[in-house]
């Protein structure tokens, strides 16, 4: 019988669809019963029977892939693919396929709301509040400071669109290459990452995580913002270094952040002795239609696998040559 | 000579400039020497010598009025006029002034970043996280939910122009008397204030603080609105009624709050104890250039006062008519 395992968890939770999609297509399945993100021995003990995994953001490395023989297709709930090797996937003939487009618009939202939260302090307030204690703490509007995005494709495009409706300052973006015609729609100015760190007063990560992007920043990269600057990681953990981020906003640099991906997830880490961090559980993509949509379409995929029909949304080549 | 209290705390904290205009122009001051916003027997203690008073949301009552015999003109930091009692203020021939304008878009941009704290509860996320706890906790998206607004003035107004950059569900407005100059514009629905309780997914107020809106949200109309909505107000204490709201969301009503304003400031009250409160200490103008405009404004107003100029930002007689 063809088999699937959903390592993805939440699953079906808020929305059955996906799993009524797989019982009348005749697909067994199992949920992650671990409840968490799965370390790559977990996998490894559990994936051996199983025809495809539906994914989330856990290691699919060789070593999982050697202890599933049948192993034929992933299909990742979600667009970040640093977890899967795709290069070992391709050796054993293993598809990949994921869903580019539907957590844009959640990561997007969420993104903006932590902007706001930052610039106006209102965690540090919550929790001084929480604690009994009133602090009137200024901050700023989005006109008063300079922008920084640092990755333009989905995500950071959708933020561009957030700010229309909005009295912005200057907006500094950064991508491998500047997307120039992204300028008839936007008033942007391209530029390096270095004069993003330097310049900008609120600087948001919109990059996947590549050999490129891993520990993109690091305590130099840090220092060299504003003091009073404030960063965002709605992407993936790894891009800024947490042990340099600790240390630097420790001794009193960086007026916020806000990080809701980690290293490892979940995150038990120190930034959390930090109030000024402002941290969520990888809740980006978590708004229930976004995640229905990205359980339903990574699912539809599947039962195309299945049934010998042809892929709609195969990881595109390039993703395999960032790989490389 | 010509004295001044300053009331309203902080004053010229990030920009002096108010207070080089009080120099310049030979006005003594004094700002609060007890740095908090002062009762009214504290005030009553403090003003007897003063011409001016540039005020916060103090109660500057008959009581307090008496206590002041040189006192000719209050000059308020701000727009809300629930702490000046006017018509004592008109039979002593003391003058009022506000700066209406100013604020505004500090507390509406505020108001969004809420709002989307409270959809994807990322104020409960970092509370957990801060307590080691990961949990991925679902959310909603702007346009998965139905927005009420009630009171569609400035802040209002604004935020309906902020929407304007994202994708959003259906909006229903409520004001004393519908705006319908607005359809033109936006695409919203005019309806009464129990529609908006009773259907609305979020509900922002946005009414000033009057006889009509004291004490307007109580335990009836909290228990009218969804168990899932969530409920803002960055407006004036008093018009959601603290002790109902705490009940309420006690026994699991309403999945989130975000509350600027209180009955009593500061706040010291039980809604700390509930972690889906987002408590904000009175921050909804406190972003730099918002507040120091207005304390520039209400400044220049007093040296106008003092130089026998006309005044710009009388406080209009409709304000006076909510008080009779």
């Amino acid at each position: 019988m063809f088999k699937a395992l959903i390592t993805t968890v939440p699953f079906g939770d808020k929305n059955r669809t996906p799993i009524d999609l797989l019982e009348s297509s005749g697909i067994d399945y199992l949920i992650n019963p671990l409840n968490k993100k799965l370390t790559e021995d977990e996998l490894s003990e559990m994936v051996q029977d199983f025809d495809v995994i539906i994914a989330g953001t856990e290691k699919i490395s060789s070593k999982v892939m050697d202890k599933a023989p049948k192993l034929k297709m992933i299909s990742r709930v979600g667009i970040g693919l640093d977890g899967v090797d795709l290069l070992a996937a391709e050796e054993r003939g293993i598809s990949v396929s994921y869903t580019p487009d539907a957590p844009t618009s959640a990561v997007a939202e969420l993104t903006i709301g932590l902007m706001l939260s930052l610039l106006r302090s209102t965690h540090v307030s919550n929790s001084n509040m929480h604690e009994g204690s009133w602090l009137r703490i200024f901050g700023r509007r989005l006109a008063e400071v300079k922008i920084g995005i640092i990755g333009v494709g989905r995500v950071g495009t959708t933020l561009l669109n957030h700010f229309k409706g909005f009295d912005i300052g200057e907006v500094l973006v950064n991508d491998i290459e500047p997307n120039i015609s992204l300028n008839d729609k936007f008033n942007i100015n391209w530029v390096d990452k270095n004069k993003i760190y330097q310049d900008a007063d609120l600087i948001s990560i919109h990059t996947p995580l590549t050999s490129k992007t891993n520990n993109m920043i690091q305590r130099k990269q840090l220092l060299s913002m504003k003091k009073d600057a404030v960063l965002i990681n709605t992407a993936r953990g790894g891009i800024i270094n947490e042990h340099d981020l600790y240390d630097v906003m420790l001794k009193g640099h960086l007026s916020g952040v806000a990080i809701d991906v980690f290293n490892q997830e979940p995150y038990n880490g120190k930034l959390a002795e930090i109030k000024r961090c402002l941290l969520t559980s990888h809740m980006g993509s978590m708004s229930i239609d976004c995640r229905t949509n990205m359980e339903i379409e990574a699912t539809k995929e599947v039962i195309r696998f299945f049934k010998s029909e042809s892929l709609k949304n195969r990881v595109p080549l390039d993703e395999y040559e960032m790989q490389r």
